[in-house]
């Protein structure tokens, strides 16, 4: 099955507005094996919608359309599917009371403009939208589904997992089945290097690097039409790669680094307590992302000023003024100060230089100490060297520190092993 | 004068790479008003490429291609373009003169492959590749030029900046104005109703509707033959928009809440302390996300317990046991706690329910208290009901959070007006 993906909307087309839809739409599809044949942009005009969509019915086996179905005058995606497929636009009734609901439960008075989201072509099937008004839209023509979503990234994402997603799953036919194992703390070229030829060994699976900020994840995917070969080969797949990358893996699936610690910390009904310089709050961040976090995030200090990190934390004027405020003791003394002020049983120190500005030749940016302090343990202090913009150093710096503290909650070393 | 832009290439389709080419050669074209009316994407094959590049001169004036051009088997835009044109692929000596000069000069003896790139389709003229041996290619069919450039990010940004941007803005008669105004405290339906039919008087101008977490952008392109007419056109646009929406108007461009808010405390020469219970170090890590942030941002408490928000900022036990830890009188005590603790001339308290779980029937998930202390003007405090998800709720009121301190450095109202 070959799939067309139409992404609408000027902002995208003027290059301003990065079109990360169509990645994410790409991307789900091809975990359940729907290939994406062609992408196409197109401003908003029925006139050029339309055109987009013939030509798109004219090779892909599928069109998955995002985009236009909002309440301005802009919006003319509905308009554009009508017009081309002949079906008019009816108003629905269930959107239109869901519509109405929405703004009620909010206290809001809608303008009567949002009600146009209650129009849909002639024998539409709706997709529920669980985060905003607009629902999605299944058409059939000609035997080939056209489906419409909002281009409102969250709303866009909701509806693809929930609705679109399995929609095409079931169609294409395929049995399909995929893991992805979240490395942290090494390279994409090292995994690779220790990966080797492992894949030619996984008839019909595909393995994807997939770096960013907080790792590299490994994604596997394997395509068949026999079901029990599919799971057989992703399950030998899977020991395969634990084989040898265990070391690196934090999560699998798609749990994040701070959802692996919250667990851990639960687990041993221990409390986390923060001090962060350089990360500027986003370690606290990320660990208060999780739902339920309060049960284990005591508090976070955002110690920007020396003399917050003194007052706050108890760090001795004496080693900020020997070793600076980007120091292992430093750190040590942040990790140590927090978990003691806060009475939590774990703390954390991150202190660096984020950049742009700020290095210097014995200290440049992206030096960054993080210590981590419980009573059991003591105080360990790591010194790293990131690269990259002051975001990339920050986004590392996080997940560095984060994945730390789920070393330590599991018993292993702080650092994962070199070679 | 309508260009389509066709990026090749399998890795941008499968959505891991993001088409940051397609959106480098969109901005540049807009820069010197050139419209993009397309953009397609198609996988390394001939027949595809063929099809796109068929489709593309059958509705544009002009088609920019990119990827493709490299050496190795599957780099088949060449052969793509040869064939649907009708114009055999020809030896070109002083490109393969280029590509062993460049060999030579790096002391490397490069693989005969690397000599296909000499290829060009007859009649062609070429355009210098200055970091790459792929030179650019422009083909005139029937009127209208085809420009082939490299994928390679900087190859294909250098010659596109030597060569295609001036080349297309000769050919083009056309003049583009384009401004962007961000707006926070308010709705897409909202600003669309105080807008209305404004748009109607701006003669070849396109305004769209971006909504996000952090506000509504509103941004206008007007396009037109008349420069000075155009720049008019523009200026008019500006100056309605601000008469009737300018209220929720925080920055104009890409410049961000907390670029705004930094550069008002760095004006007044004011420094800031942030005390966040739900935002969880949201508002402070968006605060130093700004580089220099260092030069204002004092610190920040993620106060999540009642003890945290006890000891480290002076909150009232007996107003936490009364009116509760989500409340506008806890809200204040946190904002002017952080301000009279960090010694800041500012202080922000946040503090709700970002759920999903821990609403009540008086206090729904949703609720935030956010406060704004300075020694001037005392202490003031807004509740807010926000709706969503547990980011977007953390998002919205970090956002708000920051609109407060905007307008209270501006010296306006801290809420946006209502009506």
């Amino acid at each position: 099955m070959q799939v067309e993906i139409v992404t609408i909307g000027n902002e995208v087309l003027s290059g301003r507005t990065l079109d990360t839809n169509f990645a994410h739409i790409a991307r789900a599809l091809e975990e359940v094996s729907v290939t994406v044949g062609w992408h196409t942009s197109v401003g908003d005009t029925v006139e050029r919608i339309g055109d987009a969509l013939r030509h798109a019915l004219g090779r892909a086996d599928a069109v998955v359309v995002t985009g236009g179905l909002g309440p301005t005058p802009d919006d003319v995606t509905r308009e554009a599917v009508a017009t081309l497929l002949g079906r008019p636009l009816e108003r629905d009734e269930s959107v239109l009371q869901s519509i109405r609901a929405r703004a009620a439960s909010q206290g809001r008075t809608l303008p009567a403009s949002v009600e146009t989201q209650a129009l849909v072509p002639r024998g539409a099937t709706l997709f529920d939208n669980p985060v905003g008004t607009a629902p999605g839209i299944l058409v059939e023509h000609d035997g080939r589904p056209v489906i419409l979503m909002p281009g409102v990234p969250q709303e866009m994402e909701a509806i693809l997992r929930e609705s679109v997603v399995p929609y095409l799953r079931e169609r294409s036919g395929q049995r399909v089945a995929t893991f992805t194992l979240r490395t942290a703390g090494t390279y994409e070229s090292r995994l690779q290097e220790k990966i080797g030829a492992l894949p030619a060994g996984w008839p019909g699976a595909m393995l994807a690097y997939l770096p960013g900020w907080h790792g590299v994840d490994l994604r596997v995917t394997v395509a068949g039409d026999d079901g029990a070969a599919v799971q057989r080969v992703a399950q030998q797949a899977l020991a395969d790669l634990r084989g040898v990358v265990g070391a690196y893996v934090y999560a699998e699936g798609a749990t994040t680094m701070e959802e692996v610690v919250g667990a851990r910390l639960l687990a041993r009904g221990w409390r986390i307590a923060v001090a962060e310089s350089c990360t500027g709050g986003l370690v606290t961040k990320r660990l208060t992302d999780v739902a339920g976090s309060s049960r284990y995030v005591e508090r976070g200090f955002v110690t920007y000023s020396n003399e917050s990190k003194v007052q706050l934390l108890g760090v001795r004027d004496a080693d900020l003024a020997t070793h600076g405020a980007v120091s292992a003791e430093v750190a040590a003394q942040m990790a140590r100060g927090a978990a003691e002020r806060a009475g939590a049983e774990l703390g954390v120190g991150v202190t660096g230089i984020a950049g742009p500005d700020g290095g210097t030749a014995d200290k440049p940016v992206g030096t960054v100490f993080i210590a981590i302090h419980d009573q059991q343990a003591g105080t360990a202090t790591r010194q790293l060297k990131m690269f990259g913009t002051r975001i990339a150093i920050r986004e590392r710096s996080t997940q560095t520190a984060l994945d730390m503290v789920r070393r330590r909650l599991e018993g292993l070393d702080l650092a994962p092993p070199r070679d």
